[in-house]
């Protein structure tokens, strides 16, 4: 099995609301995000797939959600906007975006330093 | 599957027995400690767990390591504390903290730069 | 499962042919290498195998491909000397040196900072 993996980032604020109703106070994190895809072989350029192309499809995905407070985003902000709910977020949007017979095997998100969220789609 | 990862830290000196019954010197490392738990759905905070909630468990494990020198450990000085062991030995503390519903994936335990070690109690 | 990771690297040069025939411009990398390997149990030393072990393994595969174009090697030329095809490469060469017991689970290579490929021979 060969796997890629490309690295983006975005900042945007959010505040999770607490089982007892109350939410945290809104606050800033800078998103380091993590894809990782996989292919049980490699195409004719001897790649998963090309790796700027993956970034650029990952771009595309978090663009959307820069410089945003994320509980104010139409589909995160229902559902509280934790680390895991934006990285299968993210999953949910590049996956239907990968060329065909490339699989999307992780997304993860950081949030603060030393904490990470990741969501494995086929798990 | 959601997957949540916290990093944490001590130093410690060691010393490893090999195999003909000698010793390694006694020196000290600076063991950064990585835990992966996982989860099939999040909770009602939309979270695997708290970050710093594992993040405290994680300490409580580690702060009784913390400059100590693990060959005069009570657990890890007779098993000799290679940083595999280390890794088994916070695993072994750590899981039966976590959360009902929440499952221990990974244990890595750092050493010199650029080698680290794990443990994968499920696998 | 236990698991032991050590980093190497190094600088080659390469190009990738195209789908129609025409060529990159040769360019520099610099390749930093992980390598995963796994053991059920720790041996004698407490060990999955001595860390200074498989990072001169590691150098013993790598040292060959340093300063070179990786475009002129006699096995990487012919293929298209991807980074997928390169941790191909690190790994058929590594794993067979490898001590009885220890299975090879991952060869991660980069490529430009944010990108990188992994071959897992296992999966």
């Amino acid at each position: 099995m060969f796997e890629v993996q490309v690295d983006g980032e975005f900042s945007a604020t959010h505040q999770l609301r607490l089982p007892d109703g109350r939410c945290e106070p809104v606050h800033a994190h800078h998103w380091p995000v993590q894809v990782t895809v996989r292919a049980p072989a490699t195409d004719a350029m001897g790649t998963v797939m090309d790796f700027h192309w993956l970034a650029r499809l990952l771009e595309q995905v978090i663009a959307p959600l820069r410089h945003r407070n994320l509980n104010e985003h139409e589909e995160l902000g229902p559902i509280n906007p934790s680390a895991e709910h934006v990285a299968r977020y993210i999953a949910a949007k590049l996956a239907p975006r990968l060329p065909e017979g490339v699989v999307l095997e992780r997304v993860t998100v950081g949030e603060s330093p030393g904490c990470r969220a990741s969501y494995l789609p086929r798990d």
